[in-house]
């Protein structure tokens, strides 16, 4: 960290609420002449949970970002018990794909990678199939297929946990994989793999949510992004989004109306993820503005 | 019938799919000087079902209005097995409202009547609360407050039964109307009561769904408009619509968010249904444009 | 205001942005007692303006609500050189509704005032036609037919603005009211009247924006509510909404999907100003959540 | 077209609207042993014009595709003074990319393509910048580097008219693409060149729409796609969306939004027109379903 300079520091925040958080957090950056870019926070009034993100300046800000933290816990985390995620500008975290057979979603992200639209890595892409190591290959990403049966799929869940960390994977999309990850898997991640799922969540959890869409005849249809948990389907959801659909459409039409969904709104969720936007408490995303 | 002048005349058709159906039914219109204003068709192409909407200007057309459906069901009806519906543009619907305590709907429904912006009657409101009747005698509507306990509900409902008879009522509204109608009474009005559940269906139906909605932390909320049957909402959708919620909405708030909502895709669905562009096969709607 | 309790305060600030303000209004209501409900608060980096909206519960506050004022200002105000609105959860706002021909939008509010859904006032209607008597005298509201015409608009308008104070209006609404407002009159009430234009403007300001968005052929209509300054349809917009249309669709289908649009989006606006949830800043409008 | 057997045939056509044209071409089809698979017809009332699309299967048509055309002629378009175009379900359209430095669009286009999801084939991406050559390598398409100055451009037009002649380009994408092409370049291609613009069309036409509606202060941002016509940003429009945003959004933030909303925009307009469902007519564009 010694001779980082990253222009400014991001905190998300959240404890019990009191009166004074604000103001005890704001003087913090005050008195050591930080200047506050964003600020956004939110009383869960039910829960009594004080949420807060805050984005400040390092310019003229007159303790060093490596001695940031320190203080900040002693001064401010331990009085208010906080829970608290401190990140610096110049971070740039490191994303891995899981893919099966199908590309949208996989094109999507990786082109914006690719295009510097997004400022974050993908050391690799894994999947259970073959199918899509052309794609990873033109875009010049590591493959690597490791597929999954019943039998095997403690060892490979394993194989891909020992590649993750080797690669220093900060987090994980779930980019249209249809395998379920184990319990065990996800402990290793906790609110840092993010999925999408092909509906608007709670409506048609599951295998086939678009045959069962079409069969109940909606006139919308919808996509999920949430945190995965080990209830399946059952995590915090991070964004959704809809789209009309008529008795006209078939299955294959909201399959093809689907897929552009898919990919806007995981991409929407990632993209707020890493732009550390998000919280989550119990069962609910903080997604913040 | 013998001295109306309607301008058009409107047939809703379903039956087999069978070649030469579209070209058959607009020779019928043709060879007698009809001229199209609208027609839409549709093919279930699992079900093998045809759908038709077709209306006709009568000014030109040499058959007399009260002969039409004859003609039409000895000329092809029959041929092809059709289930059909003829209506005249100046057959005014005569609908029934169903509330409780919550006047939102209410106050949109009537108010379109009121101004003319539909062309439909409302005879009577019916409720199982005397909170609204200030509502109905402002605008000058029988209100008829029926309540509904378990043990009372076979002779209310027959009550009901008997008022809507006597009323000549086509079809009803439930605006918000908080209680479960029996299979017996539904069994008179087949696809002719729409309901407006507070929920995007199939997520969250039954009771208290904003309450649902808040606790899973879903991102958008809606509602939606369906036919009733037998099962709880059930029914064949007509119509839906859905609004953004964020992390810092209330339950109040989405209550508030969804008033607005269930209004609109309620009065969406009514206008469908009058219009005759609602089509009900199996537990699907055809709503034609 | 001796007797009042009102429940809580909210203040809404603007002022040039410095270091130190947020923790300095925080400090204020911590300091005495306060439990803040409500902040959110908006930084327009480029003209480098502070906006803040603050809401904190009076029941452990130690000042009581007639001191609030005096002790903000010379305590913070001045300092910070703010411009402020506070404001106490028991104050009523009062709406005078503009109305001409077109019922749509005064359906709406007065059913939402009638109901409870809206805790405001409308002592009055005003109207440069007669047509819409009929619906104030239903709701019981004082309706007030001003005809203009070009010869006689100093002195109608002076007679509106003479019923206004008389009636202690704090804000008007334009629902479809088809007469320009003229710049004297408008000075009376700055940043306090609310219009709905029937367009998603900028596009098609003026006269006639269904006629136009139809032979442009947009595949989707608007309606946008915007405070009314002496420029027509330029000012700050508060709320829009738009809705898909196809080439299927007529101008009188545009004018008929219009209607829910125009009517949603200016309520929602409404909801907005009599919540103090807007600040008008040069020609834009922060509307906090 | 000797060998070929395509499984279905579609015809677009307009022309005069008289009574009995839906009967006249359902009968064509029927008569021929053909089975419809797909009508969709509109009438254009005040221009008096009338609209179809049909496609039928051609497993048991008992004419060959190759004489289809003639008897459609001589038998049919000729009598109803038809503006027609036949196509087959195996003709694969040849499709040019124009962009400039901005990738979006051109990913979202060429990964649709190179991963099935769109049957159309990219010849050749053509651009007054060289960008955005690495893009159209990694994913195999050939680029052309035509850099445009006011001097230069009848030439380089020219250059660029030989290229698409040559590679047999059936119709133009411009994939955000800076410059304005010339009318004596348009009318090569007429109805056959797509444009996205990024904003919601009429509103802030010509260059930087983003920065214009910052300043205007607008609550939802949106995209067009429409063709190109010799008058800038006038074309008949074929597809626009829009997306919310609020005071909070920079400029920067409104580009990115809008990015998403360009691409989507774009590839569906992209897909009505290759699936041969847009007709154009004066300035509009008739997409059907």
């Amino acid at each position: 960290m010694e001779n980082r300079q990253p222009q400014s520091a991001t905190l998300l925040i959240y404890c019990e609420d009191r009166s004074g958080i604000i103001a005890a957090v704001t003087d913090f950056i005050h008195a050591h002449e930080g200047n506050i870019i964003y600020l956004d926070q939110y009383v869960d009034a039910e829960e009594k949970i004080f949420f807060m993100r805050i984005e400040w300046d390092l310019q003229t800000f007159v303790i060093s970002p490596d001695k940031i933290e320190t203080l900040f816990k002693e001064g401010l985390a331990k009085k208010y018990k906080m829970n608290y995620r401190l990140s610096f500008s110049d971070e740039k975290l490191r994303m891995a794909v899981f893919v099966s057979k199908l590309p949208h979603c996989l094109y999507d992200i990786v082109s914006r990678c690719q295009s510097g639209e997004w400022a974050i890595d993908i050391p690799l892409i894994i999947s259970n199939h073959k199918e899509l190591e052309p794609v990873a290959k033109s875009f010049g990403i590591d493959y690597h297929y490791i597929p999954i049966t019943p039998e095997n799929k403690p060892e490979q869940e394993a194989k891909q946990v020992e590649l993750l960390k080797k690669n220093n994977v900060d987090f994980i999309v779930l980019a249209r994989y249809m395998q379920i990850l184990s319990e065990s898997f996800i402990k290793n991640y906790p609110s840092q793999i993010i999925n999408i799922h092909h509906s608007f969540l709670p409506a048609f959890p599951g295998a086939k949510p678009y045959h069962s869409a079409h069969k109940r005849g909606v006139k919308i249809i919808g996509a999920t992004s949430h945190y995965v948990t080990a209830d399946l389907d059952e995590g915090p959801i991070i964004e959704q989004d809809v789209v009309r659909v008529t008795h006209v459409d078939s299955i294959k039409d909201l399959i093809r109306k689907g897929r552009d969904l898919e990919k806007i709104v995981l991409s929407r969720a990632v993209y707020a993820h890493f732009q550390r936007k998000t919280l989550v408490y119990k069962n609910r995303t903080i997604v913040f503005n």
